[in-house]
């Protein structure tokens, strides 16, 4: 079956999905975008995504490309014509549209609109439980990560330089000693008294949809919740450490660095908040829009 | 007449030159580019950019597209298609290519190259000498400004923040309260000591091809050059103050936010500088491949 993408009013063969060299998404990384993950056919806290969307444009100042309400069609469409019935990811891009290259904003021009959509395999609660290492790495990015913009540059080379040394993800310490976020995921950690720790939402990191769902379920858990920065050395001595995304969901971390975390395999905690992220998951409601 | 655009191995009409959705300088910002200027049908400093651009792949570890004897062809014949007889600019983009999104290095996958070019006005000295206004804003940028990258996002709102203030450019300052540099030039002042100061180059700035030319035309004159980072507060006690880049070329500035420069009009040795760097831009020599 061919993959259908949705750019900019039309669905378009896969091979057939082209925006314009002078779109500003390409020459300037001057658009955001967000990625969904599709459970049972049904898209994972749609309207969680739609509303960072909205905010990160709100931020960069970019006009929807089409009402809220016109987006979640498309993206129903997307998923529809893609044939994702029961796991998969839709990735949407919005940008300040295509003008004649200039820093400055483009008057009067229409933001580009991108959605693509794959399959991805069921999930599996077996591979889901299993530990991964990450590195830890200085972060250099650029102070507003709180806006998900296309600007990922820093995290491509990071995460590039944790696959080269056998880990999944790169940690990013700030110039504190303090670990901000992975490239791709919020970074979390349980200390030795059993507390869960996060860095909270700023400027220094993106406020993850899966850190916010893991939040709400380890408060309704009775969880002993702190959300700051902890250093290298906290998160290295810890009992368990994991981290989240639309992707990795809740994953075990089992080393950082050179040092196993707790016993090398997932921890009690993380064990538990994966169950119910993934109970939360499975569970999506079908919202009408 | 029709403007034709190169991309990935085909001269193309501008409004049919396209690229993949999931080419990654769209989805990652994982690419780099130049600017270059014509004068009298020349590119000015040619070398000197491809060279730049050399050292900005080679930091990303992004192969060339082609080799640069190439590019210097398809550079020449965008440059003769589109009939740029006098003055113009040429932007060359170069990515690490098209690849599922997956922020690891695609294996196995072609560099994307673009190349546009624009015919522009031809130089005038008068117009050259205007003065313009520059606001100071916090640097917010990742820590290696030193590569050219399409990773531009804070410099587009630095350049639309100085555009609403009724400026011209931004000068970015950093943690320490000294100027890094420009969104699109680099920064420069003259002492009340008749010194020239402008920032070393080091990963907090983008080490100009035009900035480059004028240290070498400002040694050959016999001034004072001291490469180092200045305060705002030197900058806007200053007897003078410029920017450069390949737009701008060496360009007034005269007023530093609220604060005018000297009698506000250029200055002597920013007028001797603008003089000599035409006079190198508008002498270059045809080189052979």
């Amino acid at each position: 079956m061919s993959r259908i993408a949705y750019v900019n009013g039309r669905y378009r063969l896969h091979a057939d999905a082209v925006v314009h060299v002078e779109d500003r998404g390409y020459q300037f990384a001057d658009g955001v975008y967000e990625v969904i993950a599709v459970q049972r056919g049904r898209l994972v806290d749609e309207e969680a995504h739609l509303s960072r969307l909205d905010r990160s444009l709100a931020e960069l100042r970019i006009p929807w490309p089409m009402s809220r309400r016109a987006l979640r069609v498309v993206v129903a469409e997307v998923i529809r014509r893609n044939r994702i019935l029961e796991s998969g990811l839709v990735y949407m891009q919005v940008t300040r549209g295509v003008a004649p290259r200039s820093h400055v904003f483009p008057p009067g021009v229409a933001s580009s609109l991108v959605v693509t959509a794959r399959s991805l395999p069921r999930f599996d609660r077996d591979a889901a439980r299993k530990g991964v290492a990450v590195i830890t790495i200085p972060d250099n990015r650029w102070k507003r990560c709180d806006i998900k913009s296309v600007s990922l540059l820093p995290n491509v080379l990071g995460k590039q330089q944790a696959k080269e040394a056998g880990a999944f993800e790169a940690w990013m310490i700030d110039s504190d000693g303090a670990v901000t976020e992975g490239t791709s995921s919020n970074a979390w950690i349980v200390s030795g008294s059993a507390e869960l720790l996060t860095r909270q939402a700023s400027s220094a990191i993106l406020n993850g949809i899966t850190r916010r769902a893991v939040l709400d379920i380890a408060a309704e858990q009775g969880c002993r919740l702190v959300e700051r920065p902890f250093t290298v050395g906290e998160a290295k001595s810890a009992a368990e450490a994991f981290l989240t995304s639309t992707t990795s969901l809740v994953k075990p971390v089992v080393r950082i660095d050179d040092t196993t975390i707790g016993d090398g395999r997932i921890g009690p905690l993380t064990e538990r908040l994966l169950e119910l992220y993934a109970g939360h998951m499975l569970a999506q409601e079908v919202e009408t829009g």
